[in-house]
């Protein structure tokens, strides 16, 4: 496992994972592939099987790139996970994520958080108007 | 803590607990108050708090209403609630989200656990262009 | 594992069941026993491993039996195990826990879930003065 | 994001931030303000909202202040939040936590994660009696 | 939302849900399918796609079958997802998961959730033997 | 608790603890002990019933030791614990797994994670064929 976590250049990989590298930067329009491809792609049907996920649920669609990027990172802070924080929050930023969204993100994750733990603390049924 | 749970209705409630109570319907436009704040009326401080919180942070500002829904039930879906869940769900349907949104938007909550469990097994390092 | 998650009542259970069973009434001093034991008593080890656990580290020590159920239910709401938290806000209760302390719990647990999810978020680094 | 995430010094504060730390430095009798508070100070409005949280919350009350610093620490573990462990393990030391009282503090944590999954795994029925 | 949660039987099913559905019993050599799909199946694309996906992780392959079932359920616990554990443990008896079998995967689920938060509370190093 | 965190060495360490070191090293036939236990070592009642439990819960029962492994990761890789994480897959790797079976386990715990949240999210009710 040690060796196989370093991650795996563009020049070092096999036909089969350059092909979805190369995927991956035409979609993005840019020219390079960061850590999680390069690191999952020791496992060739791991790296496509992720990377068609990736690419049909992230698209936009009835949800627009943004939104999509501050769900992402409002379930990365909730498990505490720093390199998905990072690159969504890149990802984010490149889509126009200003500081006071940023900012009330981060607020409204604590927030969710901490009422999620009075409803359960408190046993809250939930209302007929809810269901 | 049994006799506590009960959500204490408006008829019943002090001219403190009534006070917030009110202050949620109009601040809602509505004309019922919901059990979140019913349980927690049983210690009027956290009450008075939460609602404080709840009112600036869930506001319309640098994030529109159904932005802060959806990041909402992200973080009440990765936890597990579904008191959280439904009540948000309600709150989102009311602000416009559709069928479909709500498919895309368990479905990047779904794709965003599963990506960070793979960034903590792969012990994945921050790529440069992220920092 | 269906049939196996019958609670096992005294009067069905082996002798190595009946003792655990017997000890910890007497630990206790009640005459019942809840089904957190009647259902590992499916597999005496389990049982019996985990009441030993369970003495030990719920025993008067450094820490006293009230503030000990609290930490307990702290985790079970974070965790959010209705079982647990039903379990030991009863402890708590026997103990002498009150419904002002029980606010006051939930209220901190919730406090803590939120600032937990801000410093991930932030990605806050550990000030001199902590270490 | 990334400047964002400086903390922000007394001296480059605006005074609305400064008033804050005032009132945290006053309120904790110190001469300091860790980094959880000038890393939310990019948000005015999220620092001080939050300050009045935890000012309201941890105060002494029905709970005395080191029991809720266990309370904090305990949700703190369970979510593996370094930062937070590590603040509030400092908050509790300088409020009299022995080194016994940590280890017993750790011990509960770990077997309260332990039953909670028990408990999951096992679809564990509430007992009539803790209802 | 209320709606969509109904799940969708065969007879109601477009050809395009038939067609995984069918699929699913082929794989799993069935004559049903299980509500997990039948409700996915409101947003044909997630459908289709889960189904690709569940179909190539849950294959035989370096581990066998009953081995990722086990897997499976210890996620699901750890996770407190009730159905998750009822469809995978149903899954991994019809593998021949044993009583035994299934009471050693509890314990471990147990132990490692407990531990886990040890290594977090003690702020372990790893281990240089174990890079 | 900062000095009482340094791992506490063999030569270091009391009689009772070095019988409980003693006693690691025989039943895993290894020359040395890791920080885990040199670390709940400044607690002897904490060490030695934690070893106890680790050495009744891993040792080859009705799942075999690699399966063993293999479900401790996918704990800890759903509780995003990277030292529990290294070392037991510095386990798994001693008891034969290989680069291909890390890669699946990875898989599934992904795969897990993401549907245990769709089954919230949906709202899943279990299937009466799962009861």
């Amino acid at each position: 496992m040690n060796a196989t976590r370093q991650p795996i250049e563009y020049a070092d990989a096999s036909a089969e994972v350059r092909s979805v590298y190369d995927d991956i930067m035409a979609t993005r329009n840019t020219d390079w592939v960061n850590n999680y491809w390069k690191v999952l792609a020791h496992h060739p049907p791991s790296l496509r099987r992720m990377w068609e996920n990736a690419k049909q649920v992230m698209a936009p669609g009835a949800l627009d790139p943004l939104t999509k990027e501050l769900i992402y990172i409002a379930v990365s802070v909730t498990n505490g996970c720093g390199y998905c924080i990072a690159s969504h929050a890149a990802g984010a930023r490149n889509k126009g994520m200003s500081p006071d969204q940023y900012s009330e993100l981060v607020a409204i994750i604590g927030l969710a958080n901490e009422t999620n733990r009075h409803a359960v603390a408190l046993d809250l049924q939930i209302d007929a108007a809810f269901r």
